[in-house]
């Protein structure tokens, strides 16, 4: 099993592009991923996705972008684990160049979502859940993350008050970041009052629909060491599942899921919790983001909105968070997602996130949630020395 | 790199579902490959699924199936290619062994689409097309290959009689295999005279739209040396591509995405067609299977028919082909059809192909074909001696 680097990153901005075609985002990604490498060949093409079909009638996304992005006639394959499908894709990537079959290899994640109408949306992010018995039943994907917020502040004691300091982190980094949706700051002030959507969650409180692209290139680590563009080592893979309805989790407020994609990852690197230095988690609702960090190590249960209110996940906080705006401020283009979390990663690792450098950031985690929590992809990343 | 062996397989009886799930479906096939291959612990579960999101509203089918069939918790993704998909799945399966980072996975391919009006499916299947260009204009996927037919028969002569031995020979396999949705013969006279679908494609010439799922079990070949049930090794595994729009092609007559698939998957067994035993081919309609020949070096161009005329694609002939019914006549559950064929290799192979036994087989091919051959997976697959 060989080591393997991410050696080039590209993204789209996150945003409302009418103008453009979900191939022409994955094009725009993936060649800024492949000249950032400077790759002069790719053995294959892995895409992320969760909704081209439903949303623009289009599967067969591997051949499709394959051939719009110059690379007709390679390996090309579509991945897809409801919101996660960008961190499958690259899970994928990374077992090709390790498994030594493969040298190259361009993980892009894609996702169209505003093409469609709002509702046509919903219903199309709801395939993530159970269709037989949450979807058929009305739950929507917010509902059940509405659900799982109540459930926590009544078990707890948190107010909805208190889960601002999510939304205010992600869009104050946001603000910094061109490839952003949102850069704007918001102020914890006006949480309270923000538009409900699926009470207790509001639209302060919510990822945005929207449309993006984001690719890495892969190569195994030997080959391009000693290149001058610094390259990234993957230190771990790993993916965890639980039951895809919530009412099957032993217990709702534990996102097993993501304790075992955790534990497997640092199993894997041979690091815990304290040797990260940032964590792209799937802030994709608050209550997402606090059981993100309760699973992962970073809180006991319940205490992730604690340490959120205790300014633990800004800059110079135990745990930053978002650093690029997270799901919440950069936006969250479902099955593109996983990818961008990843070239934030790097981008950090690379000491070239500006303003919202985590200062000598060495080790970082990006983890992706497909659902309501039951796929959690979860690597991490070392700047090589 | 690890070689990989088959070390189970199962699969469901091809049908019309209506009483049974999608999820029923992919557990039946799963615990019949795991009780096969006796395995007592699975590593990670790979589901090949084209239409789950459009026909049943479900996506999110790794973590569902695992959960369902016992294995909540592992790693599981789902994976797409059009029609290819489980061929795809299988593709990641043996990249996943091969690699060392994991020991047993399974593979499942699972579809169902009879739950939906037939225009619906038809719709769906359209997404492998070119939604751009081709679905948008009308073009379904049995219209783009009744085009391709038409010009065959243009170019090179032939009637459309001519391709009457191909489902005549897959259903007299079908007659004796207990898993597949048409278990009757069909006369070559009838072929003249039967329904037309798409024209020159007739009822008689086209696969139909069915349910089920297939599963086979992967492992590393050292670690299952020596055990009493035959494992079968995989000798190849390869993907070529193409442009998706049948106008972008260099010549619509040759798939080149078959021709580069077949060609890196000889080279990796060190073998060319005269090695091969059995070929199953992706025989949606007789112009595929006729071009399938071709690029995989059985017939010169132009001469697939012919080959199928002079009784070549039998038993005994020189290439037997769907010999088990096929995609015409076993059935073709678009996304679980690339497991179905693997799995009908291994039966081959173990010698347990009951009456449509190819004598003394050592090696088989399967080929799957992503919509009109825009993604091409072939698998080259030998007994262990």
């Amino acid at each position: 099993m060989r080591e393997v680097a991410i050696i080039g990153v590209g993204q789209t901005k996150v945003g409302e592009h009418w103008e453009t075609s979900l191939r022409h985002l994955a094009l725009q990604a993936s060649q800024a991923a492949v000249a950032d490498a400077g790759a002069k060949r790719v053995d294959a093409l892995y895409v992320g996705n969760m909704l081209s079909g439903e949303l623009t009638g289009q599967e067969h996304l591997g051949a499709l972008v394959a051939d719009f992005a110059g690379l007709r006639g390679v390996e090309a394959i579509k991945i897809e684990a409801a919101s996660a499908a960008g961190a499958a894709a690259l899970r994928m990537g990374y077992i090709a160049v390790a498994s030594g079959l493969l040298d190259t290899v361009v993980v892009i994640g894609v996702e169209k979502m505003t093409d469609a109408a709002t509702s046509e949306t919903t219903a199309a992010l709801a395939m993530a859940a159970d269709a037989d018995y949450e979807a058929s039943q009305g739950l929507s994907l917010i509902a059940i993350n509405a659900l799982l917020m109540r459930r926590y502040m009544h078990e707890y004691g948190y107010s909805r008050q208190d889960f601002a300091p999510f939304p205010v982190n992600a869009h104050r980094n946001a603000a910094n970041n061109p490839y952003a949706i949102f850069r704007f700051p918001v102020k914890a002030e006006r949480f309270g009052t923000a538009t409900p959507i699926c009470d207790p969650i509001s639209l302060l409180d919510s990822a945005p629909i929207c449309d993006g692209a984001a690719a890495v290139v892969l190569a195994p680590a030997d080959a391009v060491r000693g290149l001058s563009a610094a390259p990234v080592r993957i230190r771990a893979s790993a993916v965890g599942t639980d039951t895809v309805a919530l009412h099957d989790r032993t217990d709702p407020l534990v996102l097993d899921g993501a304790v075992l994609s955790a534990r497997r990852a640092y199993q894997q690197a041979g690091v815990g919790p304290d040797s990260i230095d940032l964590f792209e988690l799937h802030d994709e609702f608050g209550i997402l983001a606090a059981l993100s960090l309760e699973a992962a190590g970073f809180a006991d249960n319940g205490q992730g909105v604690r340490l959120a209110l205790d300014g633990e996940i800004g800059a110079g906080g135990r745990i930053p968070i978002s650093t690029m705006g997270g799901l919440k401020a950069r936006g969250h283009p479902a099955g593109a997602t996983g990818v961008y979390q990843v070239v934030e990663v790097v981008q950090q690792l690379r000491g070239l996130a500006g303003a919202n450098q985590v200062g000598g950031a060495r080790i970082g985690m990006a983890q992706s949630i497909g659902g309501s929590g039951a796929t959690v992809i979860t690597h991490i990343l070392e700047r090589a020395e």
